[in-house]
């Protein structure tokens, strides 16, 4: 979201229940961390993924926060995700004390390539005990956080082999995919957690605020536990049980995303009809290219993207320097996670493919409201 | 906040601004993470608390975990802090992976016992390159972190020369004491960092929020730094500068606590008016009285307390369970820190004040409604 006079990345819209939710909350006095609004709001998001459990939490980053912990990533393991994702999928393997290693993405889902990974892992680790070890570290290599870019599913029969192969937990980063299935199954309930976001800047918005997702009712009961400080049911005692967190999704929060969710369905269609207006407008432009979803993918299309053909930094710059002061809010990939101070010395495969997305890709202005026909 | 029927230990009370500034927030479509409400919740805490700065974040135990960060400890650090307290207090200080040092507290205040700190630290502890070092564990020493318990200071005036003389940074953990004050000055500003939360069960919420007091504007811009995950100001590019965290308290969890805030001078003279009504009712009543403030603190009178005269769990238990079975909620204080399972190796003072509190105290229905006269 920017100023006014300024078309936006992305801009919520609320055209639905969300002035009459929030007001029967307020009524309610439950504005806080129970509520009507969180239980409905998780067995919503159940329904709309067909995870059988959704438990809200305060963003995206707590969820994936309890997620590793809950997948057993302990201090100094290791855990592979892309290079090419934004920085909270690295901090929260830091919040464990574990540590990040990246991997490479591929370009038609610009996510985590599997192929590339299996190849990495068959060169530089072993297997001891059932576990993955890296050779270099000798660090266990627990688990796979692969993220959804842009909304964008990556190849999940393949990485759910490699996974099977080298006995990694799968938890999947689907913070920017709420809406968006792989062979028809909804991002985020592939691993053993998926993860959600709602903050403002995604297809839907809690104001901030986060969901895991997973099928297993005991790591569902676990992840609720920690999220509201390990507090243990009682009457009126204050017993926890371990170090917990204050995780929990305010009644506020939620009563704005069961409004939201509602019209999910619109949004999607909104978002669709921009990009196939979008790929109208750049077909004929020659050195540049809409990105498009691949086969097997469907794509929530939160954000579009630009491919230059060509990795070129001074184009790609030129572009985002006349876009944002025409008022058109346009913005690179983020900074690859190996590139950054405190991620620098960690451990990484090759990455060519997501330095080359990195030095080609600009998304630009994505809001549901565009594609609205007229 | 509890069911229908009950009259709860506190319910938050929503008779100013809220609702329309909820739909003013909405209309502007700024909900997140950027937004009016946010700088301004954040202006009214300062102007209010006196504090240079106030950094709006998720909750209160964020907002205590980000000062800990910001005071220096570092893992395996030791903090002080009284075992009669909240347990994110203590759960703050193992996400900095640091260690909890559990103290006593004075019944007076029912806040940490300055005096016997001081005994502990000179007969446990030497100074080294003027650090405080424990000497049975060898470990530093890093902070104490006061808790204002129920809303009543702890005498600061002691503390912070203890702190003085231990080379001790001070955070206090002003969570449940806005509108507090010792002698004169409001809780929350005389360490390093004061901490306030706005959950539902607080004197004014924002759903969930919580706030960092500091008069250092170097540490107020670490903190916004720390908690808006480490970004880097630029036009489009996406760098962040060092692990940081996603704790930014959404706009519309502010425009929620600006309506509230409005109201906390109303609300402090009902819990005032509540506490003398309840002072005159247990009068007369043997075994038992109500906690009033002690010299030189003005308490919030967040929430009301019974003492009864000598520990006695039974009585304690019998009284919570007719209260409770008739449906007015009453508690006991926390289970001591060093008595959960996590905390229970952790090191710690001789505790008999904050053991006898514990068997003597129960919280009654403490909402600012019922001090309204009628």
């Amino acid at each position: 979201m920017v100023g006014p006079g300024t078309l936006a990345l992305h801009e919520p819209r609320f055209q639905g229940k969300e002035a009459s939710f929030l007001m029967d909350c307020l009524a309610s006095t439950y504005v806080s961390s129970v509520g009507a609004y969180v239980d409905r709001f998780e067995s919503d998001l159940a329904t709309l993924t067909g995870a059988k459990h959704a438990v809200a939490v305060v963003n995206g980053t707590a969820a994936l926060h309890i997620a590793l912990l809950l997948a057993g990533v302990q201090a100094d393991d290791e855990v592979l995700l892309p290079t090419f994702t934004f920085v909270a999928t690295a901090n929260a393997i830091r919040y464990c004390q574990a540590i990040a290693h990246f991997v490479d993405s591929e370009a038609n889902t610009l996510g985590l390539d599997a192929h590339a990974l299996r190849e990495h892992l068959a060169a530089n680790t072993h297997m001891k005990h059932g576990v993955c070890i890296n050779r270099h570290t000798g660090r266990v290599i627990r688990a796979v956080l692969p993220m959804h870019t842009f909304g964008c599913p990556v190849d999940l029969s393949a990485l759910l082999t490699v996974a099977t192969e080298f006995n990694l937990q799968v938890i999947e980063d689907a913070a920017e995919s709420l809406g968006s299935y792989y062979k028809g199954q909804h991002t985020g309930t592939s691993g053993i957690f998926g993860t959600l976001s709602f903050n403002g800047n995604k297809i839907v918005t809690t104001g901030g605020g986060g969901a895991l997702l997973t099928n297993d009712t005991e790591l569902a009961r676990k992840a609720k536990h920690l999220t509201t400080t390990a507090k243990v049911a009682h009457r009126w005692e204050f017993v926890h049980d371990q170090l917990g967190y204050n995780y929990r999704m305010p009644n506020i929060n939620a009563a704005l995303g069961c409004a939201q969710l509602e019209q999910l369905p619109v949004f999607l269609a909104q978002k669709r009809a921009l990009h196939d207006r979008y790929k109208q407008a750049f077909a004929s432009v020659d050195g540049i290219r809409l990105w498009s979803e691949p086969a097997h993918c469907t794509s929530n299309y939160w954000l579009q993207s630009l491919l230059l053909d060509e990795p070129d930094l001074a184009l790609r710059d030129a572009i985002l320097a006349a876009a944002n002061d025409a008022g058109l809010m346009t913005r690179p990939a983020w900074t690859l996670m190996h590139e950054l101070p405190m991620y620098a010395h960690m451990p990484r495969a090759q990455l060519p493919v997501a330095q080359s997305i990195a030095a080609r890709l600009i998304n630009i202005p994505s809001s549901a409201g565009l594609g609205v026909s007229g």
